[in-house]
């Protein structure tokens, strides 16, 4: 048996545990006592389910009603038309509003599950077992939930928090290597916008942390949600701070509507957005030089892409920023680094200066 | 000019005012302090846009930026799909998150840009301009949006509160009387719940309301609101008391759902489901005979149904009221009357008196 470590994300009444530990998937202890009722619907995709499925069925025996939707795996299903299947096993099997809703899988899994327990019957319970480091380090701190539109990722969703998250380490040993580095860009992030140390401890342990160090991973896993879990508390429903969080996605989030979801991972997208929003703060008189190589450094010995795609050019991927929705009133909004450490947030009106920094960036100049 | 009259609906940080006058909709000046920005999205339909919608796009004239959705008119086209044409405009039109709904219509349209608006980037303002009688008196107050899936009526939503209302009735001067009669029910029902000297107005003044006496309706759309805000104000996300609403709603509800949506108005199933539920009242040894009476000729002076379609079965009834959100744990929830102008709920766990109930009702024995 391994350590578990357990910390709550101070939301008053919305408050909820993350607990954290190899093995916890395998135990019912930390799952039931948040359950509603013995209702119980599971949803899970077509990669995960096959492995990790019959794992969490062993831990809900206390359930008597007991159902599991199927998703197909990817951020391309990630719509309202595959929402809509896990709300027709809702009402087919006929749950009420006692039923608690389990994501088991990736940020996909966990942000539909989240949005559809936030619309059915205008809201019910659910629990996430991320199954992703992204998952375990980004998506199920904050309550962000929701589906993406043709025209925008994410622009569809709700504020919703869960009962509580389960994230265990061990899952990681069957996650492909590229989502493993995926998951690693938002790690990177907690360091670069707001704990240093951590960063110089990531720069340290990255090898490690790459061969899947489970103990090193857990301890990345926790410092990266306490990181999160700090800045949600202080600005639940993003109307300030919390934007910093998004460093790296305003870039990232055009790299991937650019290319069209599933083409590049959501981690790989913000990789190469941390490292173009790096050099942009350098151009805008923040960062210096080496701390924009540090950052491009450790992205790439996680594995990640540094660079923008070759076939999408700065004019349209300043296009597709502008309706990011993040934005007011055509006004850009850049998250920045001050220094390495210290995020800000830039509401840029002219956006000359940032679009000759977006063709001049070459990540070679900084390795 | 008329009076217009102003209450809070008092739920904290989420409080809002209901203005209520005849000429209102043609008055910018209640209207445009509620407006979070330039930037504003009216959704209407087919049936009230080509009325009113160029009264209302006068007094936005500070608005820079305005654009409009027209959905088709009819409960049919609330769900899912017809909501995604919402957010095809918002998106298309790159509203960000300063841009204001709204809602220009009856309860589909004010349900459906309430739920597009608390979903839409993860919640923006909107107004409610309700143009029928039902929704001056029910839907815009209360924060319930959302759509209907094929299985259950308004089982995907939101509990999301508008900026403020404007109900104006001069607006149903143009309303079919069949859709004034359907209003009437909810009006009826918050007598017949909890305000027994309304019930006692609507008796002396019923035929006259009916033939669109205006000082009469904005009294009557008053009372209601402020019926329907009292209970709401004590109970917002519907743990308690705010059940006591639905009262005529389960039988109602099934009545919808048996028929397809669209055969019956809401508004005619509750009448005819307040009639039943009035009946049930008395078989379980609650309500008085002659207070059966008194409402069952109320329903049939405002022109409302009494009896649920001949070809929908008691047996088929209780099959559809099974699935109910309302229900817990296979309990069936009734909300009955104690007596006139007071609602009880009751949790039946056995159901063939209320079947037997259901299978005597005649609203001949009454009339």
């Amino acid at each position: 048996m391994h350590a578990v470590s357990t910390f709550v994300v101070d939301l008053g009444e919305r408050s909820y545990p993350i607990y954290i530990g190899g093995g916890l998937l395998g135990q019912s202890e930390y799952l039931t006592p948040h359950l509603k009722s013995e209702s119980v619907l599971i949803v899970s995709n077509d990669t995960v389910a096959p492995i990790y499925l019959e794992r969490l069925k062993a831990c809900l025996s206390s359930a008597t009603k007991l159902e599991v939707v199927i998703l197909q795996d990817g951020e391309q299903y990630k719509n309202l038309e595959n929402l809509n299947l896990i709300f027709d096993q809702l009402l087919t099997q006929r749950f009420g509003r006692d039923v608690t809703l389990i994501a088991l899988g990736g940020g996909v899994v966990g942000d539909m599950t989240g949005f559809a327990a936030a619309c059915y019957q205008r809201g019910v319970a659910f629990i996430q077992i991320p199954t992703t480091l992204l998952s375990q380090v980004d998506s199920s701190v904050g309550g962000k939930t929701g589906v993406n539109h043709a025209l925008g990722k994410n622009m569809i969703g709700a504020f919703y928090q869960p009962q509580c998250v389960i994230a265990d380490p061990q899952v990681l040993k069957t996650l492909p290597e590229r989502e493993l580095s995926a998951g690693m860009a938002e790690v990177i992030k907690y360091g670069a916008i707001g704990d240093i140390e951590f960063f110089n401890w990531l720069e340290a342990n990255m090898p490690l942390l790459m061969r899947q160090d489970e103990a090193l991973l857990a301890e990345a896993i926790q410092r990266s949600c306490q990181n999160k879990a700090r800045v949600v508390a202080e600005d639940e429903f993003e109307s300030g701070i919390r934007a910093i969080l998004n460093f790296g996605h305003t870039f990232g989030h055009a790299i991937e509507t650019g290319m069209g979801y599933g083409a590049w991972l959501h981690g790989e997208a913000v990789g190469a957005g941390m490292c173009i929003a790096a050099h942009v703060s350098r151009a805008f008189g923040l960062l210096q030089e080496q701390d924009v190589s540090r950052i491009v450094s450790l992205c790439k010995a996680a594995g990640l892409p540094v660079m923008p795609p070759e076939d999408l050019d700065s004019d349209r991927m300043l296009e597709l920023m502008r309706v990011d929705k993040k934005n007011k009133q055509g006004v850009l909004r850049l998250v920045l680094l001050d220094k390495l450490g210290k995020a800000v947030i830039v509401d840029q009106q002219e956006t000359e200066t940032l679009r000759q920094a977006m063709i001049t960036y070459s990540a070679e100049n900084y390795l």
